[in-house]
């Protein structure tokens, strides 16, 4: 990548890509947003088009993909344009699982739709809430090279396993008390662990972004200090 | 990468690099065949070696991490050696998930140590060895560039899924019947859950392998079909 020439179309390639994977973001948090509404209104027909509405983020995980092996191929970057590069490889990894555990969400949603709710949801949604909102800051991190924020969403991490934590006991509690809620108690609990995963998804992303910008590893914290 | 000379020592790195992932994916297989053996032989001491043991693999995987950075900066690799590399990225990721995966298997495993047994565990270790090998057959299409054994892996899914599945419906009617066995129950629904998602590791690495040797797609088969 010697020429000037060279430069401006990598970075130009390269800002095609970090809108590619913004727009990516926003189809797997929407499918994220929509599989709990549904779960929380008891929707079929919208937890329904959750499950067939995957095939967008397919093909932008596929040339997402494609557009990160011919920047690597065509302009051999270094330093932090490769690992730029490199990340956003494990960032659309990352979003298509996120893709895939809305489907998750929504399969278990139609499930819990079959039986007599066990509770009115508040931690779910919440859940949820925090979840999405890590991803769109992860995301955003990324693009703008923002390791502060970044940081945030690693901090963040530590809400969604108090919420999940907390959903755990208190369904424990009315599976106890009465058989019937078992098998609806058990889809909401795979429900906020598939959230949980989001939330694990989005800290990657924002590791990658502190890698990418500082190429430090905060990965292995306790490696560290060990 | 045009001199004799630079083929050979890239060619020697990339040999190296495959040495470590498939020590990483030693560690990793060793580590959650530890975790069920710990839960099915309900080995206090046993599981909480499992869950101190993560530090050989977070340094593998930080190692790896670099020799994929290194290999793709000194030597530009074009095609299938670029292919590789980025391959050997994800694969590395998929085995550091593995190996927190057997910690979560641990950590279960201890909880459920402290009830007394639901049932004799015969599906669960069933399941591992299915997913162990899965994991080992994975790595092995990787160093070999096997596409045949790699498509068994992506085969071996639906083994893991039915007995998913059948694990579920067994515990379900022990927590209905009695629900001292809710909380262990549900410990096992989990490890289940841990062990299916070391399945789709594999499969995941087996679909990287694919795309290496054939730069062939096998991702979103629904979307080929559609």
């Amino acid at each position: 990548m010697a020429s000037e020439h060279g430069v401006r179309h990598f970075q130009e390639e390269l800002e095609q890509l970090k809108a590619r994977l913004l727009e990516m973001g926003g189809l797997a948090e929407e499918q994220v947003r929509l599989a709990v509404k549904g779960l929380v209104e008891r929707d079929r027909d919208l937890i329904d088009r959750v499950l067939v509405s995957d095939e967008p983020l397919n093909a932008l995980h596929i040339e997402i993909d494609s557009r990160c092996f011919t920047l690597l191929a065509l302009y051999q970057p270094m330093a932090v344009d490769l690992r730029a590069i490199v990340a956003a490889v494990k960032i659309n990894t990352d979003l298509e699982r996120v893709g895939d555990l809305a489907i998750n969400i929504a399969e278990a949603a139609r499930q819990y739709s079959s039986h007599l709710p066990v509770k009115r949801l508040i931690d779910i949604p919440r859940m949820a809430t925090v979840a999405q909102r890590m991803l769109r800051d992860a995301l955003d991190a990324f693009v703008r090279r923002d390791t502060d924020l970044a940081q945030g969403v690693l901090n963040e991490d530590d809400t969604l396993d108090a919420l999940k934590t907390q959903i755990f006991r208190e369904l424990l509690t009315y599976m106890l008390q009465d058989p019937a809620t078992i098998e609806p108690a058990l889809d909401l609990i795979l429900i906020s662990r598939h959230l949980e995963r989001i939330g694990d998804h989005a800290t990657n992303i924002a590791e990658d972004v502190i890698f990418m910008v500082s190429a430090r590893d905060v990965r292995h914290h306790a490696s560290e200090s060990g």
